[in-house]
């Protein structure tokens, strides 16, 4: 079984703190060895890049340089730790990727299907995730989760409409994508849990055959 | 007479810093209002970023992250910067635009036309400097002058081969670009000066004609 590559993706509020747990609990329970990573960051240029992206600036940002931030910093994760990590075998746990930056500067920030592409064919050189795990929320729901939490960051701080457009070019992706399994995370925290182990065993199970 | 974008190109040593000044004169000589600015930077993100692509790093960077970062920074630029200066009839003045990044990145670093060609669309979507003042020098005379002024930078600090590949990427842009001017940099300061001057004059004939 050659290494895998999964992601947890969503919307703030989420729950992808939660369903990471859940994946490593399951990888540790078949004894699978793996590397966890966050984006943007997981490097410590790219966890530089996450915080020039998070905090609030003077300036405009332009949402091309925010686009050219995020792949930079997956650049870095992906030369220095996931290729590494798949190339030894061990399994790669990621919370979030590349459908993140499809959601939020192509969706929420607007920005073309050509700009989108041009920079994940540089970066990405046609890596996908094995499986992706979509967590759907409303983004009011998610968005009153994070806001228990504490301070929202940059891009937190957005309107709701900008994470509406988000949600809806997640469910596209999604629903386009054979290796995503979208989880309903306005369920209750035991329904979610039961949902991601479900998926993950029947990826599990499909892997291995 | 619209505003003109006015560039100074060239490798490390080769008396970049001396051309802004003689460009600065030259232009508060003829009572023109201008901007000046440097690359990468000039915007608080874009030097936090001048930082990041200088400094030395404990992990590899990859030729696409540093080739991202630089256009990032240029983005940022040309948002908050170039582009309001120029449509508020402001002259700019550049030290390092584009074309650095063709040579450093494409030459020096060896990316392709077509990552090149990439990010250039998504950022200056069509913009090109009036006038580029290219000072060629050879590398190593170059780079002795660069290590006389102090520590060199992560870049400066890379084989004399890939400076070779960068100038010569340079010369083959230079002679390719009919808005862009040679300048043997290798010459006396005052020759250089009496070049640098001639062709800002012959320019400034032809765009106020």
């Amino acid at each position: 079984m050659t290494a895998k590559f999964i992601v947890i993706e969503g919307l703030e509020g989420a729950g992808k703190s939660t369903a990471m747990q859940a994946c490593q609990q399951f990888l540790a329970d078949k004894a699978i060895d793996f590397v966890q990573t966050r984006e943007p960051g997981g490097t410590p240029l790219a966890e530089a890049l996450r915080d020039l992206i998070k905090q609030q600036h003077e300036e405009n940002i332009a949402p091309e340089t925010e686009l050219m931030l995020m792949y930079a910093a997956r650049m870095q994760l992906l030369h220095n730790v996931i290729t590494p990590a798949l190339s030894q075998g061990k399994w790669v746990l990621g919370d979030r990727h590349d459908m993140s930056s499809q959601a939020y500067q192509g969706g929420g920030r607007g920005l073309s299907q050509e700009t989108l592409a041009a920079l994940s064919d540089i970066v990405l050189k046609g890596l996908k995730p094995d499986l992706t795990l979509y967590l759907d929320i409303r983004p009011e729901v998610g968005l009153a989760r994070a806001k228990g939490r504490g301070e929202l960051d940059r891009i937190e701080r957005e309107a709701l409409s900008f994470f509406e457009r988000t949600r809806e070019r997640y469910l596209t992706l999604a629903n386009a994508n054979e290796q995503c399994v979208v989880i309903n995370a306005e369920q209750s925290i035991e329904c979610v849990h039961q949902d991601i182990v479900a998926a993950l065993h029947t990826f599990y199970l499909s892997v291995k055959a």
